[in-house]
């Protein structure tokens, strides 16, 4: 069988896998699909009310045995398959098994009064990057279709554990290493708000599927944006937690193994609320026992309560930058990052403008970290099936990228300590001239709004985050508006590579593209910066159902 | 300058800041120097006292202002000067800079009425890794000598602000990945109950000058065994805490940027209660602020208190293993395991066999990341002065060990990782198994005592911990005993290499050498493993005075 074929045997599959009752008989006109599940007539009252909830409120139903996980699964199923039909967002998709799960948690708590844990009967999408014993993992490569997997990556089971119902397997770019999701095997993820416009990457199916709310809560993984840029590109919240927190352990990846910089994993969601209903209820499974990687470290109420604390006493000091030196935002985003800044401010916070530090070689040390072994293992897997690199990683695993030594990496790692320790240094000099603590930083995620599909040019806002192994929690802000977001025409840009990424800005077609911000902490401050988020989210009063 | 010349400089340089009052005329007789504190007549009977004393008791004694800094400076650095002509334990000795301080700090507690921090005042002696703006790092190799180092490590600038006093730098093994101390600058470092045994290494110099009580606390690191290895060696207690629990930042190496198993540092002592005032007082000073490496994780009172509450409860559970299947111990290394198991079940805890997972592949692993670069940096190193290479390290510069390709290195990682996962699946195995949670494992940490010099040939009871990044204390047993520690002549050796180890006991030339084991706990446990070590010591009533 040729590369094309298996890949085309595998789309058909899961486009098979799509019961008739739930296939949608024409594509709408438009380009925005936000608005199928309301319009379809597919979904019912019920079913709609569900997918508009949140995950918070239907796990206390459920648990109260006011609403059945049959009907939210149900429900989710429904919508996940219009999501799949409308934006191409499944690497797998499986109602069966998820119904029969979600009907021995019915079962369960009827016998036992009692939900299995605190996320029972919920369901939750996948990042097609973590293994459920007996399904396939592909992670867009051809080779690994009807590879089937022989157990559960750690976070599957203790999410299992915690209750949670699985029932997709979400889509991502070729090798993971792209903040726009395309491969070979079922071609693009687009945008629910925007066809013309990309889902985000690598977790990009994961952003199009919750966007869409064909889940709630959805599992990404992060090693230079990848959950951070695809929860912005879909007015999602979406965390990257430092190293250590989650537990990444069995879950499949490009470049396994390389520990330089790690990536991790995370959960995009509509809420804050929800986003710490998935914290607690990981933490709550000490993944520390089963993943060595993660560290003893409970959910610490003592921080939460302390900058929640704080944010009632208006007393939050917070950085801001909305330019890295290397590549300027453009208008949706430089507006985005002054309106949380006023918010913040008008609520009687502290808010000082944070100079980055080196950021253009933490990019620079970053991308010379992802490309190591120069293309090696991604090639080899793609040598496999016969398939081609899809263009956004040529780079990566392009020839002429030379691999490293093994003492040029350990420079490399050197480098990037001593840079971490730079920073701390940084934060503590600001401090000691404020004469106050440093909460949080806000700042852009991606010089672009949702970006137009292989326009996706700089990628250093998120990884100066990833090489700092900083928490960082995405903040979605405002829309893209043709009438206030005017380029200066007067810009004289910093480099060839800030004159393409200007050159790309329309405000006609950005117009209405979701624009956010990501505020970021110290490593393994998450309690914190998640409650610094909520506040924002807040003031903002972006809270926004479909 | 030829780097013999280069050498002898620098040991004479040494010798020569041991001022005239504070030599001895003539060496002692005999194998061990234990007596000649109070044998020679150099210190004085309060000298000999606060010499004699805790760590926690001279820092109260300071605190309260019933002791100066200049007092104890002096006592220690006397019997320091003691130390190094006596077992040459001494890399760099600065008295007159430590009176300096010591004297500020009295003028600091007589102007504000209360010391600068939980240290104020006490003499802590460093590795010969740490480094101290102008001062020398010279790790034992020729070429380092004479470069001023021009930023102070990460953990001596905490000590300082603790208010430490610094006194000296301890010897250690060219290139430190030995353990024994041996270097081509100052020749061997012996152990001071015997000069025929090794004081162990790398930290040797620590281990003999803290075993001496030219100081109470010491600093050492461990990558393999290293601050273990001479703890046991010198009766001594020893904590390797897990990676990213004390600040490492800013030191000198060999193989710097390596982070596959990571190198950590932490105290050689006397007493748990003197570590606990290390520990404490360290994390006190948030060095997760400073070094990006060390985790947010102030001291756990919680965790210490409830593993008293378990201690008081006589409900300890405690796996054992007195082989790891790769060389049996010596007979006084079995003995005190027995030992240990049989005080810890005779005062009324749960201790059960534990079955080593897989050691010989762990110690072969941690060897082949050991070796990782085939010797390029140390070799590098050592061809810049010319020196040749200690024959303990020549298998790790040897050209025939052949450098890691960057995706070999992967390789290793990803192992290591699957190595910890599945240890973490066992300890849950066994825990489940006994229906109760396992608090730590006591084990060998060499397979012999106190080894003589050139002997040490098997690490695996220590990499394997590194391998695990478990928390490790080490905890002084008892002593060789020829009356009981009689081999058994039936054995069968496992190996060549454990046939080897077999080989070299002589009950006789080992009697009175020290015995110790360690307790090993999970990742980052360090609360809980030094309280269950301290009850351990206090079972055995192993508290000992010179």
């Amino acid at each position: 069988m040729t590369w094309q074929e298996t890949a085309e045997k595998h789309r058909n599959r899961i486009a098979a896998a799509i019961p008739d009752e739930w296939r949608l008989t024409s594509m709408p006109p438009g380009d925005s699909v936000m608005s199928v599940p309301r319009d379809s007539g597919l979904l019912t009252q019920e079913e709609l009310a569900i997918t508009e909830s949140t995950a918070t409120d239907l796990v206390a139903k459920m648990a109260a045995r006011e609403l059945t996980s049959v009907a939210v699964t149900t429900a989710f199923c429904k919508r996940a398959a219009l999501a799949h039909q409308l934006v191409n967002c499944c690497h797998e998709f499986f109602p069966d098994l998820a119904l029969a799960r979600a009907k021995e948690l019915d079962e369960y708590i009827s016998k036992n009064g009692k939900p299995v844990g605190p996320l029972h009967g919920l369901p939750i999408s996948l990042k097609d990057q973590l293994r459920i014993k007996g399904l396939e993992t592909t992670m867009g490569y051809v080779a690994w279709i009807g590879k089937r997997d022989t157990e559960d990556s750690v976070l599957v089971s203790l999410l299992q554990r915690a209750g949670a119902v699985f029932f997709c397997k979400t889509s991502v770019p070729q090798s993971l290493m792209v903040c726009e999701t395309i491969n070979n095997i079922m071609g693009r993820t687009v945008n629910p708000r925007n066809k013309n416009w990309s889902c985000g990457g690598s977790s990009g199916g994961e952003g199009a599927m919750v966007g869409f709310r064909g889940g709630l809560i959805g599992i990404g993984t992060d090693i230079g944006g990848s959950i951070r840029v695809p929860a912005a590109f879909n007015f999602l919240y979406g965390i990257r937690p430092s190293h250590g927190r989650l537990p990444y352990a069995k879950m499949a990846n490009s470049m396994e193994g390389q520990e330089t910089v790690h990536s991790v994993c995370g959960p995009l969601t509509h809420s804050i609320a929800d986003m710490r209903l998935f914290m607690t209820s990981v933490l709550a499974e000490k993944p520390w026992e089963f993943d060595s990687k993660v560290i003893p470290m409970p959910w610490r109420q003592a921080e939460e309560d302390a900058i929640k604390t704080k944010i009632a006493s208006k007393d939050l000091t917070l950085g801001f930058y909305n330019c890295d030196g290397v590549v300027l935002p453009h208008p949706p985003i430089l507006r985005a990052v002054q309106t949380v800044v006023d918010a913040v401010k008008g609520a009687g916070h502290t808010v000082e403008p944070w100079e980055p530090y080196k950021h253009e070689e933490a990019w620079k040390l970053a991308n010379s970290i992802y490309s190591s072994d120069g293309g090696t293992d991604i090639g080899a897997v793609l040598k496999e099936s016969g398939e081609p690199a899809i263009p956004n990683i040529r780079e990566l695993v392009d020839l002429t990228v030379t691999k490293s030594d093994i003492n040029e990496v350990w420079d490399k790692q050197l480098k990037k300590w001593r840079y971490q320790c730079d920073y701390l240094d940084r934060i503590r000099a600001f401090e000691d001239k404020l004469g106050r603590s440093l909460d949080a930083i806000i700042a852009p995620i991606t010089p672009t709004a949702a970006v137009r599909h292989n326009q996706f040019k700089y990628y250093g806002y998120a990884t100066a985050v990833n090489l700092l192994d900083f928490t960082s929690v995405v903040v979605p802000v405002t829309f893209a508006d043709k009438s206030v977001d005017v380029a200066d025409t007067s810009y004289k840009p910093l480099s060839e590579l800030d004159a393409a990424v200007q050159a790309d800005y329309d405000a006609g077609i950005y117009h209405g593209a979701p624009a956010a911000v990501q505020i970021i902490g110290r490593r393994l401050t998450e309690e914190k910066i998640m409650a610094i988020a909520e506040e924002i989210g807040r003031l903002l009063g972006n809270e926004v159902t479909p």
